[in-house]
């Protein structure tokens, strides 16, 4: 690559040869611990901070496992998830942190944009990671998604992927179609109940279905989405039964995809909401993959963004 | 040992020689820490998890320094204490969790049997190490404790032990005397109130008694429990005075005893419930070489499961 | 120096040579770290705790960052922020913190003198670090406002320092009245509405104001204080309006202080209440400088305190 990274807040605009970059560094980053190397020490002496103004155990446990297993240390700030949502506070709390000088803040936070008003406001060499802003963007997993399918169907030109679900309140949803179609994916369906999807102006790139059944007839790959009832307004919560009998992936569903299609949640999963569980453990399943992928993309992002 | 142990979940069914070897290997960090050791490096590069469903600041820091003398990483899980308590969110967080490579994972549960669940549901070559499930065991409690005893009486074959209190709801009464026996300990008395004794039957290998003047008698060791108000219904929770009276350890109950009696309790105290300060504090308590134990045998353990 | 410093608890009757030793300390770790020495290794294998009974994020992870920074492990000890006040549970909490090993404990507390209880009752060889008790003292904070300040102004003894705000419940303004006394400035100046003001007998080297305009003319340097409104009783809470106006520093009121006067403020700020936006974010704050300097007094203390 030309030109550096110094922050990673969204996929959109990104360059197909950085995608693939990162993507590469992510395989090498398994590749080494795969052949036995349990820690590398690219990061040894840098710090990153994990700003989690949203509860999430499982991402930020990801990023603190790649930050460490690059060397790097890691300090946990545990911000009130109610306080500190005004911009003023905001700022102060971004000034204070890079003050003490980090190298490295992974934020997350209910507010679309937050990632890139902290790099507006900037005021130091801090490099901001975006973990998940409102319905946005959530760029690291829509690496390790991409990355997960990659991996099974390097054929990337060829396939069809239908994501499913709550897409208008998924941030993974959008970071992963920005992959998809910067990758060339050749079809990228998204299907979910009329309350549940966004514009379609919002997604040129994809096409719209109402009918899962007909959404899923011969894709390669489906990523089922979790229902984000935390961040649904009650009017738009489904009933769940009715909502799996629509959008449920289960057995008689994924015969209608093509052999052997891929299988992916981002977790954690509504078992028997969006997807049934003799799908989500059955052999198509590669969620966990999902997870693993996950610790290696934040390494290679991880390493990009701060190593020298 | 022939065997090597992957996991350790309850000291019910652990041959003497493991146990014994344990203890050897806790001495022997001991001895390390002593002699100016700050830190030895046998789990560089390993990744230890907490994962602790209940709040328990003493047993997590302990196991936390245990691992860092180590040279291992260590993640704490912050679980919300009232979520994921279903079975299967259970599975999915294990897997979640093996899926990001970690080495081993210290869980603390309220349901009796989760460690075993664990360990039933792992797919990888991760380690489960119980902190403490329910009523039913707490294994590195018992390891302490044993060595805690076998310090100043390597004679346990000579010694009577009274364990008095809260037996019934006490995982650490269960893991005592499931080492105590095994180490082949004289006798093995249990007293507390009928309400919080457990079925004679569970114990065939002690001795049962109501009332604590005859049951400390000529006691060698008096481990005293913690009321575990908790984890008790609220028609078994005992007025505090009556019950200091009754099974309270002051200074004329201890004279009953043998000369020299060890004073254990496995904190934190009630004090004045169970035992009174000038005992908890006096010449023959035994209660902060306990907590200094913990670590070493916490060390041991996790060098001996986790270590090449 | 002499002799050694064991614990900090407060600047009170800490010799002048001390303090400039620690300043000096700070300044060499300052130095260090913008040569590009990312980690020193002066505490590899000492491990420090946080015990903090009161939440602040800001102080605990600039602590957490120093100590790291020196090679130091670090563990949270999370307590309750409402249990565990009674002094009985304390002395057992620090008893079994002892017990383990541990080579400091940097413990803040809503009580005032609770750190020196702690180093009364210590048994073992740790190290107490006051990181703010009740509204006593805060000493690292007045370290580092005092290295901030000589850092620009090395004429102490020339100087002129308002500090204005809620004197009366401020370990902030106790701890830099005591190292700005010690180190011979010429001036100290306590400003604050008469509810909020301490008894002058508790300040015999400062003079007293209620008139801001008069206390901040001819100041070169002026410390604004947070409004502990958490501290304070329903009654003595001040219209935030009504406080702005009398005792908010804005840039009408910066310029009746001596040219360039330092702007300073322990945070985090209460925009447009006890200074204005233009003041805190305008080119004679030191607002972000106190915070990094923290860091580095932080480093110099644990290095003084633990190192060989």
């Amino acid at each position: 690559m030309s030109c550096r990274l110094r922050h990673l807040t969204t996929l959109e605009n990104l360059p197909r040869a950085t995608i693939e970059h990162l993507l590469d560094r992510a395989l090498a980053m398994r590749d080494a611990c795969a052949h036995g190397t349990r820690k590398l020490d690219l990061l040894a002496g840098r710090t990153v901070l994990n700003l989690f103004f949203e509860p999430s155990t499982r991402t930020r446990t990801s990023f603190e496992l790649a930050a460490r297993r690059l060397g790097a240390d890691v300090v946990n700030f545990d911000i009130g998830f109610s306080s500190t949502s005004k911009g003023e506070a905001l700022y102060d709390t971004l000034h204070t942190l890079e003050a003490m000088h980090l190298d490295a803040i992974i934020v997350r936070h209910k507010v679309s944009g937050t990632p890139d008003e902290l790099v507006r406001h900037a005021m130091s060499a801090v490099s901001v990671i975006n973990a998940g802003d409102g319905n946005r963007a959530h760029p690291t997993q829509g690496l390790l998604d991409v990355l997960t399918i990659r991996q099974h169907r390097p054929d990337l030109d060829a396939l069809t992927v239908t994501i499913c679900g709550d897409v208008k309140h998924s941030r993974v949803a959008r970071s992963d179609v920005h992959a998809l179609a910067t990758l060339g994916v050749r079809e990228i369906r998204l299907c979910g109940p009329a309350a549940l999807m966004p514009e379609p102006a919002e997604f040129p790139q994809c096409s719209f279905y109402q009918d899962f059944d007909e959404a899923i007839t011969g894709a390669d790959v489906a990523i089922m989405l979790r229902l984000q009832k935390e961040r649904m307004a009650t009017s738009e919560l489904p009933d769940e039964k009715a909502y799996f009998r629509s959008y449920g992936l289960d057995r008689r569903r994924l015969a209608l995809a093509a052999r052997g299609c891929l299988v992916m949640h981002p977790g954690p999963l509504n078992r028997d909401v969006e997807i049934a569980s003799e799908v989500a453990d059955g052999a198509q399943s590669r969620i966990l993959e999902q997870v693993g992928n996950g610790v290696f993309v934040r390494m290679a992002v991880l390493a990009e963004l701060l190593g020298r």
